[in-house]
């Protein structure tokens, strides 16, 4: 089985780190293809970097489709272009936020999710809502740390540590979702140290795609998810035409 | 990996159809003990069945985890006993009506239910919210089978076939979940007729046990599920005190 | 009237003192039958010992049917087995969380609950949901008090009094629901110690099954609630095939 | 004990009807007092209409708390002015529509509410989801019949029972909610033919006051609903003046 | 175009500062008459006050319409007899909350509302869940300052200045809705101090009138808010039937 | 004032179409500047056109605030990448779906939606619930008519006013939201037609942004909404960074 892993930023180290976290997990008999586009934001951290992302995170889609992929994954926490990257696609399309929650709400009945900067904490939200997850979401905190902190910074693993501490207590938590794909490598130490599970929503979503794949399901191609109609594009985007 | 997979009525022949269902999409490792209570209803069609239900299912848990099972699976469509099951577990506890409904909202906008007696759909709804699945469940719909009919009518399987098609047709929707664990061999038959994913809720929860046991993840024991507190019970139901 | 008070716990001094509640409130010619199963937990902490009080529950209202009974109050605020219940029984049936949290929502536009464990919270918030409360249900707050401390502890009182008086104030609530039959006999004293209302759901739901019966109401047995179907049960569960 | 049953229109004879209802239903020792305001509309089947029963049934509120009322009743489906009615009541304040719903939620999983105009139905809508009851109302049935065609029209009742009938059929409703008390007579008789229980609110509002009175619980004086400050008002409302 | 902003309530330095708040905003050619009823409470804090101030509204509403008003604002943030008001009117009706509400959701994705009277807040948290709100009203703070406090006490500016910025930090707060029409001076003042917009629904609802009678829009009369059926009344508000 | 509309596809036609309804509107001294992207899909139909529509509208955005814009309109009825662009801009942003729906909820209690293709309705409906419409919208109507043959095909008109005609009977929907921005120009013709408001979003969103730049108000740059961080973006996109 060939899993697409596709990290909507440009940043490399990011993309390794993802890519670990997804082959750690991955069943021996799957591949793990995890890569970044060529064009695009470097971090996504709000609406307009996320929306632009897209355009990248589609084409690595299509290529996939060329290429045989099995299913994908969306390795960044706002889900960026998930329907639009199903309709695309014969197999299925996880996102990461989307895996997580959901794996989430099958071990605890509330779960906190630890994100980066305050502002993403809105598209976290959303997301909440759209998955149908407000009963299960207890809370959704913010470190304050950038994106590409999370490469570099040796203080963040403390801080996020902190704050998942913090939700099992204030909030009632049963478990900790972590808000950003640069967490991915966090998981494990940190529910260590706190007693209560931490989910990393990269881990998450590649054992879905195995899982919805060794059920024989892709994206469902009648009605809503459909492939794209067949239609002229214009410009720099004229290749991406479906 | 031991993934005990109960049904929770005590009709051995269902039991033999959901321990193939669950054999035929494990992972090689995986060894699915498929059972049944001693105790309880033969079919399980109202809130007094189910209710009932709960005390042998929960029996089967306790000897689970004498047993070292790493996972159990509820195979009833109305997950009885679900909470309570958990407290009782380290690993994970999924029932199959949640595994069917979440695995559909990964591969389709909308889905429809398609289950036995139209007394069972007011089970079926109050899971739909508890699983934050009103958004994704278009429908529910009944076919007038009483479940023990699914192990001797021969028209069941085109009565429930009909149903399913028009479920595409009428509710818009992309994906049929099968709403009883009877159903579990259809899934693939059905799917193919209609030409849209169909879920059997018994190969959904199994694929995700495995999923939680690999991630290292068991049924989170900070706060509301945690182990039942020691206390005494009485009559027969004293072996049963946690 | 004759109406069966059922305790699903096995601790008689409960018993007892939820009789006295509902005797207390009961009409001139009402006749409350107080009781409590022979099997079961002591008390129902979780969801676990929730679960299996079930049965003992279930037995006694069969029971009542049998001895003419013309309507039942389940008197634990989980409100366990309460569509089974209605189920079996021709007449009402009403859980005291239920009965509270209705007659709460009809004097304030907001209360609060005040519960025993925390771990119990989950609990009342499910109810809270179920019952279409969520408007008017502003917290749920814990004692950290166990079950059977009601009995014995003479502390309980005074620190389930500080915690309604807190409620009132931070919550902006307007009328407090006790969490716990356990707390039967404290509503009047507690209400006069805060000068706000506070609800007692045994004497709350022995009024509203006198209201049903004078109404000529009971449970409808048209469509989702009628009688369960007859069927074979097995095991140490046989007698109580339906 | 004194309830007030206030029939917000000025229509004498559905007054006498209802004060007929409340009486038939009332414990020996309630003394009904049925009432309609000498000012308003003839009926109420819109907005307009409601907006301005209002200030009569305030009136009769005012003069009831100073006559002694324990508790009151606003006969009209839209349960006009019912927050700004218990804010000037010591004792409870219930609402026919209100009564109605409640009573159906404890006897049935889903109710049907039969209604006049089918521009009352955005009312009751409305009141559907102030009271919590979206879960539990399946459907809002309007028979076309204007509410004074009910004192008159011998056809009203077919009308409106065949309109009950096709609601438990087609609505997987499990109980009747009649949308106007010109019904109130009637729900006796329809339930009967149709096999299911029909709940008039008006004598479902009398038994809740009952209730709340008989369990010393009043109007909550505490925050949102205290009486309301003293001020002046001017003009023709200048009496009115809290 | 003749927009009359009514204020429901009877004090006349109000009602020129919303008269004046009005005209700042209207376009040129826009005529705004603002005025109060000559009856009813000389303050609006609490649902009978509400309820009471509906009658001369109407009237005024009423005669609106004899004079050839194109739309209408009521400038009290409960939005007192709404949808009455637009069952009497061919333009639009527009409540001074709901065009606050629906213009900060528009400009931010959070909006905090700072009101009055603690006991006012009830009033504006209906008012949200009516408008759909929910998602985007983040909290509703009172600063238990009352209406005519606003006319006459100079720290009022102050207080209400320190709880919008309060709004901002603590309840991340995109936007600020000033919930009372006494407010409507101060909205650009705070706005400038806090650094975030602060909006005065008495400017939005006018702007929202403009808007509607431009587009060739009136209230709907096709179903729900047609004009009242014409019928009598009786007493001190016969002059009022429709 | 200068308003940018823009048609996020790249037919020259349809833009023509909605800067002509966007002209008819606005106010004398507002400056329409009518636009589409030079890159991108002809028309959006489905998830995945619409993902892609977003780059070339953001960049109109970037190039609007470099032009001194006062404000913008997304003229697509899917409302793409409505947040990105608030983030860009400095003054408001307005999407023609949001736009629409408020301004319906605004004269009548439930609205319909129109639309084109089936596949669309899955794309309103999500908005419908992320503005908090679902209260209003009864129902989403798809015609099955392709977006382009909005500007062929003779028969579209008719098509579209008899499914306008049928929700204003069936759906009990007092107004009609037209789904497309194809459909502007025909929205007063229906109008007369059927006898019931019908909406056009691009005249409603353009006289949306006029509102609120008259007051003053642009999107909240506190929090959310904040401008994009400024950040290195690679490839084709580079030239959109931050």
């Amino acid at each position: 089985m060939k899993i697409k892993v596709i990290n909507p930023n440009t940043t490399a180290s990011m993309t390794q780190k993802i890519g670990m976290a997804a082959r750690k997990v991955a069943a021996p008999k799957t591949e793990i293809i995890a890569c970044n586009p060529t064009m695009g934001p470097v971090s996504i951290e709000c609406h307009y970097d996320e929306a632009l992302s897209v355009v990248g995170l589609l084409a690595e889609i299509r290529q996939g489709e060329i290429e045989g992929a099995d299913g994908y994954v969306i390795a960044c926490f706002g889900d960026p272009g998930l329907l639009a990257a199903r309709e695309l696609a014969t197999g299925p399309v996880i996102g990461i936020a989307e895996a997580a929650m959901h794996t989430a709400s099958l071990i605890a009945t509330g779960f906190s999710i630890v994100t980066t900067l305050s502002r993403t904490r809105i598209i976290a939200q959303q997301l909440v809502e759209n998955y149908g997850m407000s009963r299960f979401c207890r809370n959704i905190r913010s470190t304050d740390l950038a994106v590409l902190e999370l490469e570099s910074d040796s203080q963040a693993r403390k801080v996020i540590t902190e704050e998942c501490r913090q939700a099992i207590v204030e909030d009632n938590a049963g478990a900790i979702v972590l808000g950003c794909s640069g967490m991915a490598d966090l998981a494990t130490a940190i529910s260590q140290e706190i007693g209560a599970p931490v989910i990393d929503g990269v881990g998450a979503a590649v054992k879905l795609v195995e899982l919805l794949v060794s059920l024989g399901l892709g994206t469902s191609k009648v009605g809503d998810l459909a492939y794209p109609i067949s239609k002229p594009y214009t410009g720099i985007l004229r290749s991406l035409a479906p």
